[in-house]
């Protein structure tokens, strides 16, 4: 260790996620230490440190005693300007062993995973070895038992809540289906009803826009554990990011590399849900799995393998897991991005009259479900209750209370910019792409631009005439739209109309 | 695009092999394009092109019309200072849905890998998407057709060297015995003997030093096609490393990840090793196998199913290929890292009295092996004839005037730092740790530092007295050599003694 450290400073380069450090190459602790660029390093600053990707400088910008700082290294390290900090080999890892013996065909074990998790946790595992975990539990990686110890390991290495309330619901929907907004109906309604539901949710992996980007352009969602505490007593229910929650935080660590890969994972998916809900206290949880050939799961036969997962993982922590299979087969709603999903649910909760119906419906009989499984209402009222808690507009002042109490409700952005995709002759409409729409929705932006994203203004089935609007692209920028637009013409049509010879 | 672009410049930030632009957050094309921090971008300069991260400057040391290179990506662009160039968003890349389909069980077919080697060699692969496809190959995760479709795309993607020579011999190691640098022998044993045998070598994967690690202390190895030809051409054998010459490229873009990630893949050592040589127009292939407990093949078992993969894979390529299987539980000579390993080969070259005979043995009889199988000696007599070769100075003559050849022969730089280990106590040497001592070595700077490293100064079985030196660690730089020690302290010994109770 160098004795004196190197004095601290801000670069002024943002870098993301990723910490960078900048050092002259001949400084004394490149020197005495013999660190290369693009070497990972620790730095200390007191009883703080930050794993960082070391640079080296060559121009005279920065001095020999200096160290300069990415702005996420800065704020991670939490140093003010001037103060010495200490830069250091990183410790070797020794959870990357695991990741060896499974590679040889042995199975990971809890203790394994839990280590791997710690790691993971704590941002000690580099980008490239979250790559090959991820891999690892590609496909169908992960067994019964490792799926279980990596749902366990999961929840230790981060923070549980403990309620004393019973019911205690929650609800889950395995992505895929483009605008499948239900949650941000189901917890008003059942929270309406009285039953605690308090739903933390990830932000979209492969997705044009998870739940967390959804409700964000609503309320503040990066709510931590006392002031979710504070909504659920107040109001029952509460949507919140769990990333800020500490609640199975190295899920969120595993979003990071698992959302460029744009690999799928049935252990992995099964333990990011329910490691969430265990460690958020639920007792009850319904799992939505829309079925669809180009939905997230294509096939009834992997929606009953996952859903048989779903059910075995959650008994062995304790959880009662009911999951339900849905039409995955077609978009839900109308829009595709955070705030354009966000706008089609306020429709329903105001029961305007071009609210989607579809979406209703679906949050109808989820909620309703709910209702049934917690003992609210008898098998098969449910949704009635559901429904007459919706038309009598007590969900919609529940959904105004509880982004009330999680920092104030907000209007949804509006994308700057905007291009119309027009019928290019009279027919029916007998196709509409989902992996497409979701596709040229992240390709405008979604979900980092909040206001990004599709509008379909057709459904599967209709009769459009030539130059009607099929769907409208959003996007803050023009480079943004003209690259989901040249995208576009590339493919086959994401919304495909048959044209009618009369 | 961006009509004007922006005005290039370095940036004097050294980000090793990763490219990285630097922009204000607040510039045009950021503002036009929508690039956030940490994207991916294609920056275009006329007809050359990279891939480079993007990192957002917001301090006033960057211009908002100028773009900032780092030193890597400079050299990658070729552009000049105030050029103007474009940024744009880079192409979709439609080869990683194959690592989607392999990951759901399909296996890899040539086109397939095909694709993707086209991307991993024109570097459009982002390093963890390369962790994840060495992950997807290591352990068993490939099979023999799938290894072959690996390795003639490796091959299809680089260039090739057709000879019109016969026979063209080649010889490789599988790595994982510390100082068994062997080839630096037998390449000239057999160019002496009138054979040609061009040798293409890898830097370090896993290793405290690769052949070609090795080889640059003594002589330059970044030679291009034309020059090794006329090495060739002249000496009848080379040793150059396979990275600069365009055979099989992808193979060095895997390295890259291979190395910080140190899992091991059959497929990929397969493809790896033969890629490269019918890239090189090798004929005949000779194999060398070490198998211990903790070489890289632990048992004969794994080294039958190697050797069976690599014979298997070179007959589909029409290579004559022989594998040896050879004891692989102790070190190789003394010296274990780049310069030291050189250090060794020289004193064999050169009869010197202290020259390890476990090298020389070695050598010896793989360079027999091979003058058998090109048909220069009858078998049993190619050990004899090699012998006679050495023993009379030829392979010292034909070294040095290969060393010539490829730019001058050179002194292997000495570390600055160096530590003694001594014995406890007195007693017998019952186990050297290989993977501890190659783990020692490269805490201490090796391969990356050529002069770093360890020298063993005891065999397994002497008998030694208290405090006689067991091992000497090399560094250049006192941190590194902390380094390695405090990993020693922490661990089991590298050199266990047993001590002698009389």
């Amino acid at each position: 260790m160098n004795a004196h450290g190197l004095a601290a400073r801000r670069a002024g380069i943002d870098t993301y996620q990723q910490p960078v450090v900048y050092v002259r190459a001949d400084c004394r602790v490149c020197r005495a230490e013999g660190f290369e660029a693009q070497a990972q390093v620790e730095v200390i600053a007191g009883h703080r440190h930050v794993l960082a990707i070391l640079n080296h400088v060559n121009g005279d910008w920065l001095g020999a005693d200096e160290i300069a700082f990415s702005d996420v290294a800065w704020t991670m390290l939490g140093a003010a300007e001037g103060d010495r900090v200490q830069v250091r080999h990183p410790p070797v890892l020794e959870s990357m062993a695991h990741l060896r013996a499974k590679v040889h065909g042995q199975p990971f074990t809890y203790e394994a995973l839990r280590s791997v998790m710690e790691d993971v946790t704590h941002g000690r595992v580099p980008d490239i070895h979250l790559a090959s975990l991820v891999t690892l539990c590609a496909g169908q990686g992960l067994d019964d038992q490792e799926t279980v110890a990596l749902t366990r390991a999961m929840v230790d290495v981060g923070e549980r809540i403990v309620w004393n309330i019973e019911p205690m619901a929650d609800k889950h929907c395995i992505g895929g289906i483009p605008g499948n907004r239900t949650t941000l109906l189901v917890v008003p309604i059942v929270a309406a009803c009285g039953i605690a539901i308090p739903k933390t949710s990830s932000r979209a992996i492969t997705s044009a826009a998870g739940t967390a980007d959804a409700m964000e352009t609503l309320a503040p969602v990066d709510l931590d554990v006392p002031a979710m505490r504070r909504v659920v007593a107040q109001e029952g229910g509460c949507i919140v990011w769990g990333g800020n929650t500490r609640i199975s935080p190295a899920d969120d660590v595993l979003i990071r590399v698992e959302r460029p890969l744009n690999l799928d994972s049935d252990g992995l998916l099964i333990a990011s849900i329910l490691s969430k809900k265990a460690a958020a206290g639920a007792r009850q949880v319904l799992i939505d799995l829309p079925v669809g050939p180009s939905a997230k799961v294509r096939s009834v036969a992997a929606a009953q393998a996952l859903s048989r997962g779903l059910v075995a993982t959650g008994t062995a922590l304790g959880l009662q897991v009911q999951t339900v299979l849905t039409d995955g087969t077609r978009p839900v709603g109308r829009g595709i991005g955070p705030a354009l999903e966000a706008m089609d649910v306020m429709a329903v909760l105001e029961r305007a009259a071009d609210a989607p119906s579809d979406l209703r419906e679906r949050a109808l009989m989820l909620a309703g479900l709910i209702l049934e499984m917690v003992g609210k209402a008898v098998s098969g009222a449910g949704r009635e209750l559901a429904r007459r808690t919706l038309d009598e507009g007590r969900a919609l002042s529940k959904f105004i209370a509880i982004c009330e109490a999680q920092g104030g409700l907000r209007i949804p952005p509006v994308a700057t910019r905007s291009h119309v995709v027009t019928a290019p002759a009279a027919g029916v409409v007998d196709g509409i792409d989902l992996r497409l729409v979701a596709r040229v929705a992240k390709l405008a932006g979604a979900p980092r631009d909040l206001s990004a994203g599709a509008r379909l203004h057709v459904q599967l089935g209709e009769r459009v005439e030539v130059r009607q609007p099929l769907l409208t692209l959003h996007a803050r920028s023009e480079g943004a739209l003209r690259y989901a637009l040249d995208f576009m013409a590339a493919q086959l049509p994401v919304v495909r109309v048959k044209p009618e010879f009369a």
